[in-house]
């Protein structure tokens, strides 16, 4: 473990040559609005994935491709057949996504090794640089596949069939693009994946370090409201079954179960369109969507018993049909202590603000946890944007992120 | 005044006459699903116009034409000095129309004159049916523009330069079809208006005839809710912006405002747009129409005030900023009682059940009130349903509702 008193304590990334690679990336698929669009799988998510190659291979690496285009580019260790410590992420955006979402987690893993490499410093345990493949799910359903695949959620089979809109498979794009590897799975040591928070949760609490205990579980459902569309004015309230006041008081619940429990739940109404949407008709349609986060399961299954209970209750007050689906489950994930307290003793280390955080959202770490151990660092992004053009960090706290991963990682892959 | 020992006491309409000039007026526009799409100021309009001014003229009526195309069809009273007694609606319909929305009020004009013609019956004041020009406002608005000029609301210059989606404006459609008249508006000394009762109160009642005394005033608002999109996921909820929140909390503030006040209050939510209306993005704007009806003025005011405030404390909490934007103001009607009266004297008279009603809509009554004493007589609509080519009613309530008409008619005209 490395304390302030240790020989690396003055060890620093370097924050310029961190954020010249990403403006460099940034390059391919540059929007004019500053931010990035370089969708999975494309000639430009080639392109990216190209240059880093490069880079992986000027700072002495080698790097592996895996059956779903997963990249893996070691740098040996004095042990070689130890397990890697792994640091990665993804470089496909969204479709009209930023310049840090992802590409950050893996130009952070090669600016960690290029840094080792600058300071002669050897691990006992090999490093490798992942970049996983499809995590935005922009193009090709599901997110976040790569990693999924990976950990074995999902088979090589159902993932190469899976089509975009233009009825290109993932198995054609792969091989169009180059990137249909073979190499085998392995499994890690340990993996840390740094990523801006995308969130205002760091910002708010003017705290540079967020060391990412967990990530919260997700249970999204449909909902559809039949009542009978009637005219404004003559028909009384006590006659109509009015779907919008049912989409109204599933709404104020949705967000009182959401202050109400614990483990930082959340609960989101998105979506919303109204039938017949028209200003002195009472609607008779209304479909919704419900968005239940927390970051335990037993308090997950607790909101979506109130939900259910709480959604038909005011369905039935309203008059109205209620049909409700669930479309995703994903449970919470909790990462792994050892590595999350890598992560936490890194930043005492460097002497950086920290504070512990969930994620809100998946990310490839969420996958790769299932199999190995894994915990994530993030950095404030400016005002939680992201998955948008604007989405904005500041180079030093992506610097400081990066110090802390490297510390992280000669924690856990140790020294030679 | 009619009774039971009067000597019309036998005195009834012809209700297979009135439905077979219902049934042969809907052929014009008739629509596949059963309706009627027969737009103000159209060919289709004019067909239907022609069609009544050739059975007036049967009936040994004159037909006047004013600025705006209201049409006026005369039967001489004994005293023909003396202030006619209207009868009427419109023959224009919405774009998926019914067959006895307006067409019902002018035929059964219609019929009246034809029943007091086969019984030789002679009124000391005339009768006038009148067809009032654009009453849906489909095409043109604003809607009961033919009535509302007639009162006085609206100016022929403004309504002559009011255009279609094409440019076509009213006065170059009112002279294309040739019904642009130069007859001067006349006052009325009664006026009558048989409907349909486009909601569901008489059928819910099991009631046959609704003493229609005034219509409801509106209110109508656009409101837009502006927070801030974020992820659903990476936001705790007190750090969020939620307009979908905030449309929520309105759109019950409506509903318990429409269900607290007196004087038949209602309040709708009909039209609601989320954006970015993404099911894992809490929403940043929301777009949505308030419609707030009462039948006191004073009812309608503290209706108004308590959304003004309900809503400002929604988007507070929220923590949304709100705009709202009145876009209707329609006071309140109340019939004139001496109509009101003739017309629940003669569903007594007749044995009918009767129950007074307030309008929920507006129709060309409401403005022709603003002028001259008049009411409207109700006649129940299958399941409500009306502005849809499902709309239906049932031939003996629509004869039962001439009935009315006939004696309440009599009953202002007087006989010679």
């Amino acid at each position: 473990m490395l304390t302030r008193a240790s020989p690396l304590a003055d060890l620093r990334i370097d924050g310029a040559r961190l954020w010249a690679s990403l403006m460099e990336l940034a390059q391919i698929g540059a929007t004019p609005k500053g931010g990035v669009r370089r969708i999975a799988l494309t000639d430009l998510d080639a392109q990216g994935r190209d240059l880093f190659a490069r880079w992986a291979g000027e700072a002495g690496m080698t790097v592996r491709v895996d059956p779903l285009g997963n990249m893996f580019a070691r740098r040996a260790g004095a042990d070689d057949a130890l397990p890697p410590v792994g640091i990665g992420s993804h470089l496909d955006s969204q479709p009209s996504g930023g310049k840090f979402d992802g590409t950050y987690g893996v130009l952070s893993g090669l600016e960690v090794v290029r840094t080792l490499n600058d300071r002669g410093i050897r691990t006992r345990a090999p490093i490798e640089v992942c970049v996983w493949t499809n995590e935005e799910g922009s193009r090709f359903t599901p997110v976040m596949m790569g990693s999924g695949w990976w950990c074995g959620e999902f088979t090589t089979e159902a993932m190469y069939a899976r089509a975009d809109v233009d009825g290109v498979t993932v198995g054609e794009a792969l091989r169009a693009i180059g990137y249909a590897g073979d190499a085998a799975p392995r499994m890690f040591g340990a993996y840390f994946e740094p990523h801006i928070e995308q969130g205002p949760v760091l910002e708010d609490a003017d705290t540079l370090i967020g060391v990412v205990r967990g990530a919260l579980g997700q249970r999204w459902f449909d909902v559809v409201l039949t009542g009978q569309d009637s005219h404004a004015g003559p028909t009384p309230m006590r006659l109509r079954r009015d779907a919008m006041a049912a989409c109204a008081k599933i709404t104020l619940e949705i967000n009182r179960i959401a202050n109400q429990y614990p483990d930082n739940a959340r609960g989101t109404v998105g979506f919303v369109q109204v039938k017949p949407n028209s200003r002195n008709v009472v609607p008779g349609e209304v479909r919704m969507s419900i968005d239940l986060r927390s970051a335990e399961a037993a308090t997950l299954d607790a909101m979506v018993a109130d939900f259910r209970a709480s959604a038909a209750a005011a369905a039935a007050e309203a008059r109205c049909e209620i049909a409700i689906e669930q479309v995703v489950d994903f449970p919470p994930c909790h990462f792994a202590p050892e590595c999350v307290e890598a992560v936490r003793e890194a930043a005492a280390s460097l002497g950086f603000g920290a504070m512990d955080i969930i994620s809100g959202a998946g990310h490839d770490a969420v996958y790769v946890n299932r199999r190995a151990p894994a915990a994530m660092i993030f950095v404030p992004c400016k005002g939680g944007l992201s998955h948008n053009e604007l989405e904005s960090a500041d180079p030093a706290h992506l610097a400081a992120g990066c110090d802390v991963l490297a510390r992280a990682v000669l924690a856990r892959a140790g020294m030679a």
